[in-house]
């Protein structure tokens, strides 16, 4: 089991690094990612080299059996660059022009840009290709997490041959965007622009396609750095740290997948109530990108971070905890950002494995015991997550399209929607994939897709087939409504879903703040109704409204289809009202029935599983001690078989070995380039 | 009776049109407005025309008996007009460039840009000026919806033009704005720029003039293009869509009337329980605009819209409902944006009259019964407004002056101050005109005039002039401050209008959030008060202070004036308080007794008169059935007779017919070309 | 004592200057700043001069006794020096160019417009150098009220040469900004920029180091036309009005004293119930900025001011309750912004000595009688501030870093926290004096020092010293945890002081909103708690956390250190906690105990002194009468004599004298110009 941080040893003097080797071995760290941000000192003009500082500390890493995921350092350009090329710089949609001082100031579409970053990327390949601290690249960091989104010149001039790329013909951009509306038709590829401000609101499938754009736009920087390193060093496996969390909407990870050696992600917990669950759903989503395979947790927080409203520490045991999650979810490293807390900087509230109080802390004890933690996990490693019989259905595209503006209204939360479906899971101990929409249904008996919003043909196709199989979809309000291009599918809502669910809804009925309405099951909605005016004959009505204008009409329905069934939930009825869903569902659906391990929600249990053994975690949801009967070896130090129940303390997690002889999990597993090769869930 | 639509046939392909024309005929629309965002497909290349899908259209409009209000369509300029030309781009206030890919991305004072569009418009005037289709000339669209205010060089340049031609002298320009405040004297005209983001506050005559002028500057787009089409279609009646609303604060459509044929209007239902109220008030004041002559209902929804925060659709019966209140305010024709809701676009979730559900839903069938209703108002057509005893005086400047900053309070709402009192109107069942400030007061026995915050001279003396003539003025806080530059009348408030009310304020006292303060009647005022410290002989206290550190000084006064009164409600006691206002001048004022009719405020009373006929509508303002005595012949679907009783439905109108020999009303009436030739109420 | 305005007579007409001289000298009026916003009247063309109309004006002053203060009147360039010179415009951070038409539309480091700015102060200098009515210089106004934040290539060339002194080298400066992180490293000083707006959190270091510029960038104006002013009338004293005040952040006053021969400043009331405690929380720091000397009050309002969202007017007695408590502080001089109110511009809605409603209203017949109250203390004039036992010290650095982005919360409020502590120490009769952090603390006896965020090494030591001296430090959460340049003092919070406060912190832990924590004494905290780890042997802990995870923990302690001590509060307890604290510590420290006269926090005591005596000054706080045993003879109207009793209106201020023997205060005193000979603050 990999465990580590960022290690950002130029921010600090010679004497530290000696300490620092020393606490490492202390805490049992074994892995760190080197150079993220060292561009200024590596190449302190352009073309200058000095590569002493860095030799000096691969070589005492090494010394000190510590590998090294190197990184490309090209996140962020020296002051040199910006200077001498003021024209790489990102725009705003009003046409600001982003200035250095912070970090990531560069358009990912500038050709000048792109030649100093493979430039140095390659300096660093021949440097290192051989040095034996080398174990993996680090591409860049966490890419477009500022940049995302840039209305330059050069992101006018890439938008153009995307878009070329994407539709061939004009008349085919022209169709797809609706250019017929407010007289936008197109007549040459030059008169296309980024979706810039302007007096009002702009051709949703332009925003669409832009979207897509600047995702596939730092994507491209990637490939381009990636592509240098396969080069110079072929057997060096690469990734790049994505960022899939609740607050990273805009890029689409799942098309990212195979363009790295294997899925590394960094997460940081929410503060407050939702936390843990969030990063539960966060992890999950990450696992099941990385196709079931092992993945590398490259940042996480030992404690507070420094970029929200307030910045909250962990509580006493959600260090361990999180790690755990993170491990029970697929991951086989647990790294932080970053080894010592910076002393200055934009980031120097931003806890590290080394706070500012030192060694002696309660953080740094407690990264020396999850050291220990890993080390008693180390049978864990290279086993895949156990395929749930449920899945909840993620979609990038859905998140981007529902938040729309010149929508029905503007509360829609696809994150919060998919959040409270998760909960409502977790709540009822039924274990689920998140699953990216692209991965395949096939093994899943239950499909929970809520507001699943772009239904594309093939997606409906694919959905009516579990159905016909004679397996479950769930659905939620705002579902199927348009196609790959926002263009609503005619004739009634929920459009592409119509047939499946045999509804038809007329109007939606978005609800004004303060005036929510209830179900008659006591659900309540709160910015979301619908007026559902048809029902197939085959459709059974499980809920109605209760107030208001649609007092009596269908709010959840369920289409029968030979042993399969279609389940609609036209309303915003949150955790509380899924679970009563799911638990009216359960009576008929066994994989919706609880497991006992889960202790009435109070635990998540999360499944691995490698050739002969079934690895169980088993994750305190509460703060209050949860008992269960022991079923199996306990690996970790929580859960200490006491005659035959385990005691899991509040805020921990419990991991047990089984037998696994039920299961058909492959035992390949892991490493650090599993994904490249075999994978694509995209 | 008008009624139709928005046609936008370009968004649809050809076999939609087929359908489109046999529900059109199904539904009795016998109008649309067509081409309103046709630029880029009729010159699809400057210079290049291709008009072959329009005769097509036009053919086939013809064909099936529906007229056309043909749109000049330069509402939007096509992507190659502004690629060619970025310099007819609007700037915002902090120099920001507004990008095309929305609409009205033009500067109304680019010369570059009046000529493309006159070009248009002249080459779509000579190619349908005998098209039997042809009835109207729908000039641009929503003009100055997005673009009302540039700050361009291009503004700047014509914003001099129109400063030198009001002020003739920078002497003159000095004076008015108070430039010896803050060193801003000017010396040469070139000196002189629109109010762009600055240090901090702009000189109130200077932002006062540049709303004016723009206005003004969009004013004059109208002329250029109205006056191409009277030189090639004389006989062709033109309009431009006003939008006369609560969310249209910055165009004085008072200044508008005399340069359209006759006035036409969009209004979107405002959601919750003030919208219907609040379509009265605006629908009023748009009759008033039209000298009480019928105009014609441009654009209003037959659902929800897509551009608020939450967008609910319209509840049963709303569609009728508002489509007849718009009648009953002067209406001659009910038009919707747009006939066919969009499958793609910025708009595509704002309803049409064929929903996305398609012609087999509630909004179609409702749409079908509206075309039966309006064709049974038939005799209603070309009738004028009633001309009601009570007027109640709007007044765009000072909407756009009392919501200035660096004000006594922010919270100030000139709109909100007037839907008060017309509600209040409404609640005591007393008819009243929603008069533009411009208009003559001769014929009102009550003038209520609230927050008439400029007040110069003339307005002043005309004010004096209805007391003096034994009638009635009411006038509330923060009225009579300001002359015609925003320059404050001296020797204490309410300045201008302290003679007449009798009445002197030493100092406002604003209150801050929180801090209600009650008057001895039990009215709250929430964000105004103010100290009055001398009242004349000649006034009576109605009402004082309960509370804070005005207690027991006068609240609201009344100078008595021979048989004339003028009255002064010094604090924003709302709704209520109005009500207590009225309802205590009702005793000795007889046009503030409220109509029977009303039945208590139930429903509001809408009278027009033609000829020999009067024509009373009863709208329900409430959610349950009311029942009044039948006072002439129903003409509509609703307030069937009943024994004598006449029952109309919850959220509906009831037309009547009565002998109008008493009224002295015109005959002549309607038709698309009242206004241009009779009319200025500016 | 100075008693006057602004004086703008070329707002108004000549008839109105005779009415005003008539006025000034009714209400005792004896001084005017004069000229302030002429340059566009005095120069009407470049080099043209016209001062023909200020010739007039001071004429008229002198022949009826009044003195000038007449300004340099650069403070706004006329509208022709910025069309011919856009390049002295401001820029923001991102990018946006700020418009002339407002005021202060210039760029501190502006070369053309300094040069433009000396040549109009040497015109006038050498103008009005020998009239009679000259007695002081006012440089600009208000300097950098709305341009300190300049972000063009002006500033830039400025700050890097401000940086080369500062600094020296480029190892130096990347050293304190930490630019090893995220890759920052300069490599030639031209690469360095303003933080203009970035993809992210800025470097801290640069944003000090741009915050410390901007304020020494408006003060190398001060000084230039100080220069000239000397060079011309080297007799004749100047200053500039400070904005010493709750809404004035960013410009470090303490380092502008020695800039000045007498220090002036501006201060507007905040409205409600914290309003007047917050007056005397400036004005007790002005008057400490100017060493204890008299200083002179430039401006404040009579009644509303027009800025704030709301802007109630003052409520009776508080415009005397003001000017008096200004004077308590040390004020010599009580002039207002301004003479007659305006009638146009931006601050027509601001209070005037002579208001909209003319002489014959409340805020006239106020002057007149404050005119009284100011001749009637006409001994106190010269007098010293007499120094406080304890000081409140008071650092704008602290407050300027304090609530920097990326902190552990967003919800610190430097000027809060230090505002709850002033009122508990008001509360409670102890006074004290707001102390500049660079002050001596020599003769205090409690040196309270609230959230003192930034502490160098030197400021660490001077706290040490207070407490070997066997005297007191308090200071509360936050405090001492970086240095000059922002970065974390190592190993354990808080930091610099966590030697002589005794405990060691771990972690900060922000609250979310909505969830405060109970301490053991009935404290409670609502943003901020932490976790204190360890404290000392000679610690005692005062209060503890009852709630949370924190439960049981020290909150607030003490360490002792032969007689002195060192307390520190670890959360934001409010003013209410704060009482609890300093009641606790008055046990044993009596500088703690509250003064009898203070009639338990009723009334605030204010002393000056001046050779033989002593001047009390007692404001009543409240909106009651109080009763004090009377201990001195009265001076003023306020508090009359009866028998023994003194008798104190609500928002009211009574002065007494004292012998004063028992102090050691100087007789020196006053005049227009002691500080620059004399004070350094700073």
């Amino acid at each position: 089991m990999r465990f580590g941080a960022d290690y950002n040893p130029e921010q600090w003097p010679r004497d530290v690094w000696q300490e620092d080797m020393r606490l490492m071995r202390e805490a049992g760290v074994n892995i760190v990612s080197l150079g993220i941000f060292s561009w200024a000192l590596l190449e302190p003009r352009p073309g200058e080299w000095d590569f002493s500082w860095l030799d000096e500390v691969m070589d005492l890493l090494h010394a000190n059996g510590i590998d090294v995921d190197l990184a490309t350092a090209t996140a962020s350009p020296p002051p040199w660059l910006t200077r001498l090329h003021p024209q790489v710089l990102p725009e705003t949609a009003d046409g600001t022009v982003l200035s250095p001082g912070s970090r990531q100031h560069w358009r990912p579409t500038s050709p000048i840009f792109r030649e100093y970053a493979l430039r140095l990327t390659r300096a660093l390949a021949e440097r290192y290709a051989s040095h034996p601290a080398l174990v993996a690249w680090h591409i860049s960091n966490e890419l477009g997490c500022h940049n995302l989104y840039d209305y330059s010149d050069d992101a006018a001039r890439a938008f153009r041959v995307w878009l070329q790329q994407r539709y061939g013909t004009l008349d085919a951009l022209n169709d797809a965007w609706g250019t017929a509306f407010w007289s936008q038709h197109y007549g040459a590829w030059d008169e296309i622009l980024p979706p810039r401000v302007a007096p009002t609101q702009r051709n949703p499938g332009q925003q669409l396609d832009f979207e897509r754009f600047s995702s596939d736009a730092v994507r491209d920087h990637l490939r381009a750095e990636a592509e240098v390193l396969r080069a110079v060093t072929p057997d060096v496996p690469y990734t790049t740290n994505f960022m899939v969390a609740q607050n990273v909407r805009d890029i689409d990870y799942a098309s990212w997948v195979g363009d790295v050696d294997f899925v590394s992600n960094d997460h940081y917990l929410r503060p407050g109530e939702l936390g843990r669950d969030d990063l539960s759903f966060w992890a999950n989503l990450t696992g099941n990108l990385a196709g079931g395979r092992p993945w590398f947790l490259m940042e996480h927080a030992t404690s507070a971070v420094n970029w929200r409203e307030v910045n909250p520490p962990k509580r006493p045991g959600e260090l361990i905890r999180d790690a755990l999650t993170h491990v029970g979810h697929g991951a086989d490293a647990v790294c932080y950002f970053q080894w010592r807390q910076s002393r200055a900087g934009g980031e120097r509230y931003h806890s590290g494995m080394v706070p500012h109080a030192g060694p002696s802390s309660r953080v740094f004890r407690d990264v020396v015991a999850l050291g220990g933690e890993l080390g008693a996990l180390a049978p864990v490693t290279g086993s895949h997550r156990e395929k749930a019989r449920v899945a909840l259905v993620f979609d990038y595209e859905s998140w981007w399209v529902s938040g729309r503006d010149s929508h029905p209204t503007d509360a829609l939360q696809y994150d919060v929607e998919q959040l409270e479906w998760y909960r409502a899971l977790l709540d009822l101990g039924i274990r689920a994939d998140v699953l990216p929409v692209g991965a395949s249904f096939d093994d899943y008996e239950v499909v929970i897709a809520p507001m699943l919003h772009v239904v594309p043909d093939d997606l409906r196709r694919r959905l009516e087939a579990v159905v016909r199989d004679g397996r479950h979809v769930v659905t939620t309000y705002f579902s199927g409504i348009v196609d790959e291009h926002d263009r609503v599918w005619l004739g009634g809502y929920p459009g592409a879903l119509r047939d499946l669910l045999g509804v038809s809804v007329e109007e939606f009925v978005p609800l004004l703040p303060g005036a929510p309405v209830a179900l008659a099951s006591g659900a309540v909605a709160t910015t979301w109704t619908e007026r559902i005016v048809r029902v197939g004959a085959d459709v059974e009505v499980l809920d109605t409204y209760a107030d208001g204008d649609l007092a009596g009409s269908p709010a959840v329905t369920r289409r029968r289809v030979g042993d399969g069934s279609a389940v609609y939930v036209s309303a915003d009825i949150a955790r509380a009202g899924a679970r009563g869903v799911l638990r009216a569902l359960a009576g008929e659906i066994e994989a919706l029935r609880g497991d006992d391990l889960a202790a009435d929600g109070r635990l998540e249990v999360i499944v691995r599983v490698s050739g002969g053994s079934r690895f169980v975690f088993l994750a305190n949801r509460t703060d209050e001690t949860v008992l269960v009967s022991a079923v199996g070896e306990a690996l970790g130090a929580q859960g200490s078989d006491d005659a035959g129940a385990l005691t899991i303390a509040p805020r921990s997690v419990a991991v047990l070995t089984q037998d696994a002889a039920a299961t058909g999990a492959p035992a390949d597993g892991a490493g650090l380039s599993a994904t490249r090769a075999s994978s694509s869930t995209g």
